[in-house]
């Protein structure tokens, strides 16, 4: 049951008819769906942390099942009905559950061992939360990124003490796969066992002193969301409070005067939208919506969105939702060719092929959105601007000095998504020539073009932290 | 749009990204995702009357939507944004809309006529309520029996008068198709004009007179849920409370224990239920819910469903939601077979052919259960009691003293639906040795064995009606 | 049962658990599936024409069915079971059918009048086939373009004669919807009788001599797989060749080398492909790949799809397989993105809106590719040079000398997606700045931007008719 | 990828846009959804053995995509494009893959382990075909039943030598799940590694004899379908003949005089069935066709099918197709309902709740149709007749002397759908007097009602076996 966007992973365990959810979302339908369909009573909840990149939905969950929801016992885990303190055990629905405390991600994160009748003494599985992912670690900079040293050290001596000991044997049902802000570099796959992370991943084949150096070097993003996860999900997170069906679907006019007070989010891919759009609108792909809609809106925002096709909808709005953005207040009736056929405004960006920006050579200022580390480990366009997305539209003052108010400037990111936001972003802030490079980095690899390893020096991470505190 | 088993149908009614929608039901999802898809933006709501069998959802899809709500202006409407005297015109949505008042099914109702701009003399269509079905017309005994006679006159002019002037070429939108409470004799057809309808339908084919002698003699049941309909209805109905999905699924024993507060619904086939169920339970086929759900039960009940497969659940819950009975507190995990195979307690009541029925004649006493109409008109078997299945529960001690206490009973309807019901009934209230007789009365006749066609006296509409007042 | 994109439509009429289906088409499992769902037995087939525009399935489904196959008498029906003379009548499945032989659009049109067992001196309604449709008629000038005045006054008679007398209640069941290529300017209802076509369809309300008038100055496409269908049908249609499920999906560098023998389809939106594309690739969006497909592709292409969405492939293939394009190739796996993100090659083109386009004045030549009719009655824009998109390509150095080699060319249909087409027409043939209208002259009008109304001299379907023959 | 009733798992693992197929089925259309839905190039087909138990679909899905079939090297592999030998390697899809021959379930079984680029030392995971199972071993008495105990030492070293060496860490994807019947008693679980695997299942928890000795002990039912499968998956298994929604709909009198050239399958479940049933049909649960149609029907059979829904007829085709029984001929049209409707003849069996059994003592004889297994080791009702239900038809006059010709007999097995499937062969042999148990020795454990451990002597595997050779 996997997240689309978030790469949130929950779990719906089941035995003899009855099961336990670990770590379950805002929108509780879908995990009561499929217990139903597998005719499933839903009976315990455990929490793995407090998590601040989605909503949870244990209260939401607990109220609809009666289930309890079981935590660590640490004190920023919310209401719980259970709680385990380290190496404390539960038989729950037939299988005996172990807590085990593994700060480092978090002080509460707890991970939860599962262990069959047939074998008491090997571990089936383990719910490591954002403990420990396939080929990667928990971030370690979120609680405080002065402690980020301190909690690498934490999470190391976690799962070298509390994990390693459940074998090699032990599958691994962590709580995000590939393209979370949560790790910095998880793998695709999503089956593997501790004795198979023991072979390559990063926290067993490093030293506890190179594994705390890479952490610390890490630059993953920060998305302002995630403070107010934190604090909805302290009180068992909040119920789902848009019903996407009913979001009013607004005709062209419409939509255009009362999308005024708010946000146009458009959903459509980055060519589409480069070739026309509502003025003033920002491009934020479908898929991307969980992720990037927590960095451009919050819970205060109204948010008008276009999307790619009807039956988008309700997708788009589960998606924001899923990272607290509650306030969509309307969809733009037949899309983005109902605007177009009444004869609306429409504004255009610009796309450029690698080779066109390798050919043009100066005459393209070049802003790459990638984040930090992407920058800088998988090499960049000589002379090229760095800023993340994520910070361009809040931390704009800083890179404009950078940009050329009048001439052409290229957005890059790995394929032309976040591009497509930074293009939109850059071009609502009154710069007209921007272009979006179709296939990114990615594609620049594949051709070959020429790539400098060592980081220009451009806004970080880094320097916006520390403004932020 | 049709509301299956209530055969009531909403429509949904675009030009140009605009739409009306005509009598919504409280379920509102599925008009929001029929207008989403279709890129139509719902403007305004028609109701043609307060209507008794269903619960409506004006308010509801007018809060979601800010659509307007049209109604006549006869005070038994309830609140509405637009009231249109009779002829009164409004042009909505590129239509223009003319407002009929029709009496005679009730006090209120209100036919809309629409003409097309290329065709203002001619009118394309018209919603036609309860007034006018395909091949019937609505009941006229509902708001006062005594005036049944007084009510068919209003109506048969209100036809005459002004539907009738519309012409041939009007297509014919009515509320409700076959299979309504309705109405009694609806037909099948989805598709008519007033020109077919002229050529067949009892109020154009019959005098005034002889038209008011029928409906005078027309028998329709009267659900007792109707009036809890009335009186929501009149404030514009009410929210969908129950959501299908959080209804939760019960183990066999918890389901036994929490169970004995309610009333137990195994909406299984008749067949599968007769073979084996839980003690004390009823059988309401899954069709049959949204028709009989509110003869047995009501706001108050408590209601633990048994059903076929997991996935009927929310359709169940909806069915029962649209005629009020909103307290769905517990589904039987993993279905009958969950129960069986948990060893709980079972009973089992019977089948015959009727090829058995006939061969074992005074041995087994029948109960025919159809309606009185269905009883009188198309032929029973010699010697059968007779209750409509409706009444069967509430006014049992009727029946009671024609039954055999330890004899072997026949239950009979028209093909087996109803008589599972009553089979259930009677096997609650203590008769041991009750049948179902498969296939019913269309069976026995396909065999061509003997109906009587005048009635035997027994129990009916009428008696129970007197007695209600 | 509409057929997407086509607007044809297909009749499934069922009564008493059997059905008649009315003019299939190839792709026969979605009629079988609805009979399936409603307990239908299919027991015949009825065929109004030979069709032109698509591949039937009347031979498919008999063979699936056991069907029989039912046609008028006229030799230039293919094979069936039961041919009826000119006014016959049979019972079929309880209803009665009487055959109406109505030439005009073709010569052996039959319409099929349909009369209910309660009023057999009324019909219940009549499927007109190709003859009469919504506000229209069908297409006279088929067979032969030199006789559509003659077919327009055996129409005339036809529609007058035969269907008339079937009286103002009959409803409307034709061939085909808004949208089709078998008749002009067909309504967007569904729903229309005799009595409300009298008030206003042309063949109505004008005379036979300003009817076929009219009928002779129409001018509408006639696409050039029309022939094909005709041969294929003439033997009952062919079964589905193409399993779309089966169509294997190729990664871009083996993409590129096989669809070298073929012809690349892109079936995104105009917007998405004018940012970015595969070289030589055509852009004819999702919807419009039934119509167009049959005009650039045949039986004899190897097509090659890009798909906006996976999920997509079974319809596009489909949509082409219905107008006999049956050698869809192979898919682009990951669509676009994947092409991209591989740095492949990519071609721009570009749009415009209507503003731009109008201050621009003289320094871009403008190519209307709407159709002849469209191009003269509603209006177009000054100086427009004109041909259909349909012709574009075949008869392409008829346009070529009114085309600037190297100037910017904007090209112009209603809203859009034909202009898409156009302009990867011509981009492939050299053209390099083309840019599509957004918004088309829809937009345009919208705009309040001046319309001339008097025809350019140009490229007609005249012209290129005469040529053909 | 599982199949449902026949527990087979076909694998599909994607990297880089590329995939393999393991041990694919026959409707390749799943798998081929699949691979679109994720974007990827199906390019090899693994087959871990010949497969007796299911049609394979491994010549069908090369064809369609042009993928390599992959097998070993052993001669009752059939057709495959690379053949690899015991220990060889080949880098696929950018996976490391390695072929472990291992004899044992039969000669030619052969495993492939997995190895990520990653972690070349250590396998990620391993296809065991139907040598290992989570729990389990595979059956070893299929090729010849006599070498069972060759066999059994055979696949012990095949595990111990060959996939014992690939690690704790390595996961477990075999060929089937619970409920096949290729192995005995597989868990319920999807998801193992070898090192959980190390800690309770037998082949690593017992020594080389007492495995063996429990093996030769097994008495697994070999369905007689095995040997048609063998045969046809030697030549790469055969394409889906049957079209699901091209078998006819035949109403209730057609029905009636097809089906008399063959066998009619009511797939209801067995309560509704003991209610009322066609004359001579059987009673097969729609989970149950794909394991026990290959008993009761083979590929000359023409089948006629009673669904619960209409919707299930493709499901039921589909399993039936499975197993190699293809001539699905007609299916009711209209359930059993029209049946039942039209007055046909029909017939009813009967229900027994295990404490009415227990009551009824020798008044009822008792036969158990579980596998030997079963009712050696689980226990069984003292006095209780024994054959397992896929021989009784067959070798009915084995069992013909033990049972009362005129008494009443009450069918026994797990919780009730193979005694359903028992109920109607007696009932359709004659037997008037028959009764399901309803839940079974589930049910009858569940109140604890006397079981008696050691075996009557009764009809057998081995008996039967025997007569068999």
């Amino acid at each position: 049951m996997k997240t689309p966007g978030l790469a949130h992973v929950a779990y719906l365990l089941g035995n003899k008819g009855e099961a336990i959810v670990v770590d379950p979302r805002r929108d509780i339908d879908e995990v009561l769906a499929a217990a139903r369909e597998k005719d499933l009573v839903i009976k315990f909840i455990l929490e793995t942390h407090r998590h601040e990149d989605f909503v949870i939905g244990s209260g939401a969950l607990a109220k609809a099942t009666g289930a309890k929801i079981v935590s660590g016992d640490h004190a920023l885990f919310g209401q719980s009905d259970i709680r385990l303190r380290d190496g404390e055990e539960l038989d729950l629905i037939g299988l005996r559950i172990r807590a085990l405390h593994t700060p480092g991600h978090t002080p509460e994160s707890t991970c939860y061992a599962v262990f069959l009748p047939d074998t008491p003494g090997r571990a089936w599985g383990v719910f490591t939360g954002d403990t420990l992912f396939i080929g990667e670690t928990g971030r370690t900079d979120l609680p405080d990124r002065e402690k980020t040293s301190d909690n690498a050290r934490l999470l190391y001596a976690s799962v070298h003490e509390k994990l390693l000991p459940l074998g090699d044997q032990a599958l691994l049902w962590p709580a995000h796969g590939s393209g979370s802000v949560c790790g910095g570099n998880i793998a695709e796959r999503d089956d593997s066992t501790l004795g198979l992370e023991r072979a390559y991943n990063p926290v067993f084949v490093k030293s506890v002193d190179d594994f705390t150096r890479a952490k610390v070097a890490e630059r993953i993003p920060r998305p302002p969301y995630f403070s107010l996860m934190e604090r909805l999900n302290l009180e068992g997170g909040k119920p789902l409070a848009a019903k996407p069906g009913e979001v009013p679907s607004l005709p062209p006019n419409k939509f255009a005067s009362e999308s005024k007070q708010g946000l146009v989010l458009d959903a459509r891919d980055p060519e589409a939208f480069a070739s026309g759009h509502l003025p003033g609108s920002l491009n934020l792909w479908l898929a991307g919506l969980p992720v990037f809609g927590g960095w451009i809106a919050d819970e205060t925002t109204r948010v008008y969105l276009v999307v790619p096709r009807a039956v988008d909808v309700e997708a788009a709005v589960l998606h924001l939702a899923r990272v607290g953005v509650d306030r969509v207040s309307g969809v733009l009736a037949g899309g983005f060719d109902a605007w177009r056929d009444a004869g609306m405004s429409i504004e255009k960006t610009g796309t450029m092929t690698p080779r066109e920006l390798h050919d043009a050579g100066d005459a393209v200022a070049v802003l790459d959105v990638r984040d930090d580390q992407e920058f800088e480990t998988e090499g960049h366009i000589e002379g090229a601007r760095h800023m993340y997305v994520g910070y361009l539209d809040e931390h704009f003052e800083k890179i404009q000095p950078a940009l050329p108010r009048h001439g052409r400037i290229a957005l890059v990111c790995s394929v032309g998504h976040r591009a497509g936001l930074a293009t939109s972003i850059l071009h609502r802030r009154g710069f007209t020539e921007v272009a979006n490079v179709l296939g990114g980095m990615t594609a620049w690899g594949k051709l070959g073009l020429p790539k400098k390893q060592c980081p220009e020096r451009s806004m970080t991470t880094m320097d916006i932290e520390g403004e932020r505190r």
